[in-house]
């Protein structure tokens, strides 16, 4: 750690593919590309780790193709940081049937209906094949409607199958995080940070919270959750990726997050800039001439006007959805760069007070 | 004109954007972008001049919205060269209802049903407003249906519509180019080319082929009218795009043309490569982790494999689309400076017989 100003920490991820200054927001590479951009897009607009969702590449084209090409980094060109997830989020939330046991989830293809089935070991066996720099346990997120009898056994069985997913992994060059689940019941959360802890996991998670609860509810749970977690080991916050957010979950000391948003607002004509949200589809952008962002020196800021952007976004083109993405993943980028420098400089908190006055006064349409 | 090698010719292309070399495939951003591609991928694979089709931009985001954005260059971003047709042709193949008159010719927008009218002197003002280097007379590409008497007609009407372009023309940084037509009839195709001359354009088009006819008809009417046309106006084929197609017109002393095929077949998964068209959705290629075309220094070929980029297309991911794209347009970009290295040569008959016997052989798929 290098800083840490309250509870909020500037730290750096350290991985064979290099090291990540944190807080980082980790751009969503769902079926090994993150949508519209390239690796060099994502290069130049200071991206630190990318995340590959291991549900889609499993299924699609196959871990298979993906071990034979020499792993996730070498067939999708992105030579920096990556993180895969279990699979367990798509298996939960994407497939229509399946069947959860002990021994693991059986669950149909979302491309095609065939089945599948995870488990602990085969969930670690598909993260290796991709090898990415850190791969994570499976755990199931109980559905939003299910009660705390539920969310006791499921968060034992996942405690259970981190258990068995430490046992299963063997890569010593890829890092593995454990999850801590519990829903929104306290106690619950402290017995599976009990359970995940005992464990001894390279870095620990926090899931099936920014799930639709009140950001109130959600930042009291991460709350009890971030003091009691070792402080020598990173913090990912599972899916969150809208820019108050990010800032809340940082000053809780949150390392690393991840969510589609900025790419998917991006496609559905939505920009994040320091003027807040702005839907480039609203009719008083068909004219405006300005640049997107001023002071962004990205490609879609620089080189073209909101109403150009507005027009390709109208019309689908897919210039507009690649322009957008890159501009608003490079706008959480940088404000996890800003966050840093505030955690380095003992300003955080006020700095973020400020930030989220201004950004949340502009964001008007 | 720099050399002629048989009727093959290596020009230069001067506008108020800069100079073109000739032959010069020209990419089409039909609303105002080349298909997934920024005016900076365009300019890395060495594009030379860009097309923007009229009907579309009058429609979206209408001509007034672009002049007040200072025209087609700013607002789309590319500085180089561009040419806009008239949009006729999008009129004439687009649009469902539609009357056509002595005076011009009403259409219905593909986009919501309006009806819009298009006369030569709007046609002549709406690219005036849109401010592209080189502008199209306004003329009817008749149907496939059509017989000799209504070619005749037809003819004569788009010669009578480009004397009406030519007074109604104003803008002196602006090149107007005639437009000959007269479907699959030699005499016919005469008429035309004796009537556009007459007015003296400042470049010649050649339209209404390349739709539909045999390859020989298509070119043994061009061959007619090439011999015939001044030596000292750049002369436009209008819409070719395939490899051999391009390297023939080129054969006979076209200068120019455009074609959304390199695009459209890369969105459908095929790349145009020194090894023949390859359908990348072909189950041969999942496992294939060899460049995409060896050889070439594209961003796609450079940084990817024929596997991913497979992965890509078959998951319809914006980043397949457009590295694809990239690559085709990068290919026939390619292929024209090649064209012309041989022209210099003095060598272009027979480099053209080799290289399209190797590129049919070779295309297996």
């Amino acid at each position: 750690m290098e800083a840490v100003c309250g509870a909020a920490r500037a730290g750096l991820l350290r991985t064979p593919h290099g090291a990540v200054e944190t807080p980082t927001f980790m751009p969503v590479g769902t079926k090994g590309a993150v949508k519209g951009l390239s690796p060099r897009d994502l290069a130049e607009i200071g991206a630190g780790i990318v995340l590959g969702n291991t549900y889609h590449l499993y299924l699609r084209p196959g871990a298979e193709v993906v071990r034979e090409a020499g792993g996730l980094h070498e067939f999708t060109g992105w030579s920096g940081p990556m993180l895969t997830d279990s699979g367990g989020y798509q298996v939960f939330s994407l497939a229509r049937i399946r069947r959860l046991s002990e021994e693991g989830v059986r669950f149909t293809s979302v491309y095609d209906g065939s089945v599948h089935a995870f488990t602990p070991e085969l969930a670690v066996r598909v993260q290796e094949a991709l090898g990415a720099d850190v791969a994570m346990v499976l755990d199931e997120c109980p559905p939003a409607e299910a009660d705390r009898a539920y969310h006791v056994s499921s968060l034992r069985r996942t405690a259970r199958w981190a258990a068995r997913c430490k046992k299963a992994h063997s890569r010593p060059d890829q890092a593995l995080f454990g999850i801590v689940q519990g829903g929104l019941y306290p106690d619950l959360r402290e017995e599976s940070l009990r359970r995940t802890l005992e464990l001894d996991f390279d870095g620990y998670a926090v899931g099936g919270l920014s799930v639709g609860e009140p950001r109130e509810r959600m930042l009291e749970i991460l709350s009890l959750l971030t003091p009691r977690l070792p402080e020598d080991r990173p913090r990912y916050f599972m899916g969150i990726g809208d820019p108050v957010g990010i800032l809340e979950v940082i000053a809780l000391g949150v390392d690393m997050f991840d969510c589609v948003l900025p790419t998917r607002l991006a496609r559905h004509g939505t920009a994040l800039t320091s003027e807040g949200r702005l839907n480039l589809k609203n009719a008083r952008y068909r004219r405006d001439f300005g640049p997107l962002d001023p002071g962004c020196p990205c490609e879609a800021c620089a080189g073209f006007s909101r109403a150009y952007l507005a027009h390709l976004l109208r019309e689908n083109e897919l210039l507009g959805h690649r322009l957008v993405s890159l501009h608003n993943v490079r706008f959480v980028t940088e404000l996890c760069r800003s966050a840093r420098r505030e955690i380095l400089a003992g300003t955080y908190a006020a700095w973020m007070r400020g930030w989220i006055s201004r950004y949340t006064a502009a964001r008007s349409g």
